[in-house]
């Protein structure tokens, strides 16, 4: 596998589980959303980085931009302009850009695909589900109480919807931003990663 | 094969030409768009057949509603407030429905995965590729003049979208419409069909 592939997944289809499995196939690096996050907080967005802005020196331009600073350290130059949730998002843009600069591997989640869309050496894969079968596993894998289910699966795609086409200014699963879309609920979790990975074979 | 399989696809994907090599493969008819304009046209809704609507006796319902009458022959009830278009749709979503009801079959274009959304027994597949792989497959497979192609392509594409996203109320091209959706330019119509296949016989 030379291919670097993004998972963008409703919540509840077991895509992050699907993204977890091809990429203990291939042998290659898995990272998903938590650990995106967290890459992208410890790099300096924090608000207690913020906090602690003027007494740090750096010459990163990824923690000038969190910081709001411009690249030469000046607040008034940049991306002062810009919202906490804006910078959050580029600084996660950098982490998911410098991941897929050390080769192969598999990314969920927050906007990858879009993030990399110049590259050549990406595929895009979407993984969906009827929200009865989201909703079995919101109970069963995430312990989502039984009668809030419905509703949590529906807010958490709501945000997800919103979070892509905000940063996009894309329609998130419009089918044709991706290389290969399943519903992994109506072939099953093992066929769906079967699948993706005899297409990412051929790729 | 005990399914009845829809494509939609886009304008020089290979969809048609995909949905051929499936139904050969499973051994089932192939109804493509041609073949269903031409049954609901000889089903009549033609122009001369309205021109005749008073001679005819009938009691098919669908010719019924093609001629803007009522099942009882009435022109003052039931679809008379119908454009030509919509029963055009009507004869055809009708001549679908019979094909679906006839046993597994491979069904190409027409709305064909709305009109048959409430069958459990069908599996709906989308095949897009990129412009370019669509304006090269229009020049070599259709004859589209060079100098056309693009417009040709992106206006039939729009025609497409604007064609099920009336009829249906929904998004053409929505991911989760589907159960599988391929990027046929990305990885070869042979590789989309085998692909297509192998999901088909786990579905």
């Amino acid at each position: 596998m030379d291919k670097i592939i993004t998972i963008s997944r409703q919540y509840g289809s077991g895509g992050r589980e699907i993204g977890k499995k091809i990429a203990e196939h291939f042998g290659i690096p898995f990272y998903d959303n938590e650990l995106i996050t967290r890459a992208a907080r410890e790099s300096g967005y924090a608000e207690t980085a913020f906090e602690n802005a003027e007494k740090k020196a750096t010459n990163s331009l990824l923690y000038s931009i969190a910081m709001g600073m411009s690249a030469y350290g000046s607040q008034e130059a940049g991306f002062s302009h810009l919202s906490l949730d804006d910078r959050i998002y580029l600084a996660q843009s950098d982490i998911i850009k410098k991941c897929a600069e050390e080769g192969p591997c598999v990314i969920v989640g927050r906007c990858a695909d879009y993030i990399l869309k110049d590259r050549t050496d990406v595929v895009h894969l979407f993984v969906y589900a009827d929200l009865d079968f989201r909703i079995q596993r919101a109970i069963q894998i995430d312990g989502v109480p039984r009668e809030e289910a419905e509703s949590v699966v529906i807010k958490k795609d709501k945000r997800r919807a919103n979070y892509y086409n905000y940063h996009s200014g894309e329609k998130w699963g419009k089918a044709s931003n991706y290389h290969m879309c399943l519903n992994s609920g109506f072939i099953g979790i093992e066929n769906a990663t079967q699948l993706f990975i005899d297409f990412l074979e051929k790729a």
